[in-house]
């Protein structure tokens, strides 16, 4: 027995009104509250509520993607969201929406309602965000990653996180097959065709053994290394700007996973709106230099107040930790232009693309700009750092 | 409510009796049944019971360390291990004993009852055992390998073992502790006193830097690698054999891990075997040998036969497969040293030793072997391969 029905805004309007805690925060009575539908992603239904005193967002599961209702698709989704945000907002603070309520019937997960926030992937194209909201990016992915690893926690408290999200394989599919797989593919289904211009390049990137290889080396990397706990979609949709206030949102794709996942989707989403926009290209690569600075920095930081909190690292001496730490950001790195190289390659001819195409002028520099992501994302996945590779491609 | 209770070899005899096809494999009457305890391992009670018609071996958890009664232990480890043995036994077939039933209620795992096998550790010892085993565990550890991980079935498949045995913390702490920390550590009061003859040794073990940083780096390969299904404790005593018959036994340790610990644990006691019999370092290596060509033969072999059973190295040329799969039996090869390496230091002044050690001749002889153990460990642990560091130590 479920009570599950998708919720329209009446429906909703009812039942956030059943629930006294949740109606408090919103204030006034039901009648009051102003329901808006603000369903932006691919998968799910999302509701802002607004009442006299506050604001939540309500995010439910669909028995199927939002955007393709024959693509059916079990419900545990927001679950999976709701258990991250649980297990990582003690570490992140206001870098993510405060979490309210979670109701497992119904798959409807409530949290804060960010009423002036507006999603950073379009902010980009508008021209409202402020520079340098990198830096809490990667603030975001310093704490998480070194909370939720072997190093920050006693294993024990790390494998409930292994076991928790290793049964999140509805959405892993979409990413080993969307990402990982499918741009390497000829005539996959699932990619969309693109302007004939660039049939030629295509097939050359999808041709290329060396890049295959490479390709599988990810795959391996994404899967058979749990260092962290992921956002698992941390791409410029998936953040939401308000001035210099950052918030990380739908973390429905969580899993354990190389740290350099998360980095590289983020990054490989700045160098794909530096591709749109070439003349922003500096700009772009401030915000990766401040991301990494952040990152980098923080991690080292609760590495070194924390040397005895996970049971990996705990020998090591206060220089060899240094060490440690050195190599450890170098593989983060490393995996992190691969994974962005792979975000390129999968935004540009797969199935889900970004809008920063759209910004280009015309179909010609829309074709040069979808060339230069091609020839980013392969120079990346083959072994270039970010800084090398945007050397190589913007000429 | 439970109806655990731990159970003498009379409640055994009821407890089979009632139930028919466990009855009938042993034919007869209850009555009839000869039931021996024949413990032999640290953490459970295991019965042989004997009947007309067949054997059953049966294993029951006790809410306790065996040999520790003070050391207090949930009772799924038989659990875990009935997992593992459905897990592994479509692949490795008679290189393990029969599976036969598992009471959730009792802990109690039967299985085929191996009347006639010694285990590998007493058959070295007494000089029963036929060379040529270990072409045998090689073959299990190499069909387990494949079949379990990435490249061999579809990733959900590979995330529902993640996710069973990343509960297996109990048992996963212990090699944490026992194999992967305390022999680092001065003064660990689970590490056992030994002649001060080899005080010197172990204290400069202990203080040795560049050994724990190497060790740190061995914890994160083993907790942050889940490339296979394990067996986790896959030493000389986990093995029985008849004849060349060959059986591998006690998988209640097992995790996903890096397959080179399997490999590593199993090596590491053969080198501990031909540091207390130093006459016998040439078969020991003879084992070796034959051990990596069995398994690599038969990894290959695999992985060649199912080219498309993985979602890990699915769009690998044949020839890229080739390079794939020498690059993953070297990257083997060098988690097996050090994990070897590891074996062989815990076992020498550790919590739980080898019997290895009581078959040399005299004090002096005993504390060469241990020394020899523990330079062998500390030679592989920093980076030599199996066969350097042989030379190196057996002068």
């Amino acid at each position: 027995m479920t009570s599950y029905r998708p919720l329209d805004a009446e429906a909703l309007r009812a039942c956030l009104g059943a629930r006294n805690t949740l109606a408090a925060r919103l204030g006034g009575a039901p009648a009051d509250w102003v329901l808006r539908e603000v369903s932006d992603g691919n998968l799910n239904t999302v509701f802002l509520v607004e009442g006299p005193t506050g604001a939540l967002c309500c995010k439910q599961s669909l028995p199927h993607v939002r955007v393709d209702p024959d693509w059916k698709m079990p419900l545990d989704r927001t679950d999976f969201e709701a258990r991250y945000m649980r297990a990582v907002s003690p570490f992140v603070g206001h870098l993510m929406p405060e979490f309210h309520a979670f109701d497992a019937e119904l798959h409807l997960l409530v949290m804060e309602g960010l009423t002036h926030h507006r999603v950073l992937r379009t902010a980009l194209a508008d021209g409202t965000a402020a520079a340098g909201f990198s830096a809490r990016i990667g603030e975001y992915v310093g704490r998480t990653a070194f909370h939720t690893s072997w190093r920050g926690r006693p294993f024990e408290a790390v494998m409930k996180n292994v076991a928790r999200f290793a049964r999140n394989t509805t959405l892993t599919r979409i990413t080993v097959d969307l990402v990982l797989t499918d741009p390497c593919v000829p005539d996959c289904p699932r990619n969309r065709p693109l302007s004939p211009d660039l049939d030629e390049t295509v097939a050359a990137l999808q041709s290329d053994s060396t890049l295959r290889d490479a390709v599988s080396r990810l795959q391996e990397r994404f899967l058979c290394c749990p260092q962290a706990l992921l956002h698992g979609d941390l791409h410029t949709g998936s953040v939401m700007v308000h001035g210099d206030d950052v918030r990380v949102i739908d973390g429905e794709f969580a899993l354990m996973g190389p740290i350099g996942f998360d980095c590289g989707l983020y990054l490989g989403n700045l160098l794909l709106h530096a591709c749109a926009r070439p003349e922003r290209r500096e700009w772009m690569q401030d915000e990766i230099a401040l991301f990494w600075r952040s990152l980098e920095h923080l991690y080292r930081d609760l590495w070194d107040e924390n040397p005895q909190a996970g049971d990996v690292g705990a020998l090591l001496s206060p220089e060899s930790r240094r060490s440690a730490q050195a190599a450890t950001l170098r593989a983060i790195r490393r995996d992190s232009a691969g994974f962005a190289g792979l975000e390129l390659i999968r935004r540009t001819i797969g199935y889900a693309q970004v809008a920063d195409y759209a910004l280009t002028p015309d179909r010609v520099a829309e074709a040069e700009a979808r060339r230069r992501a091609l020839a980013l994302g392969r120079t990346l996945i083959l072994g270039a750092t970010m800084d090398e590779a945007v050397e190589a491609c913007f000429q």
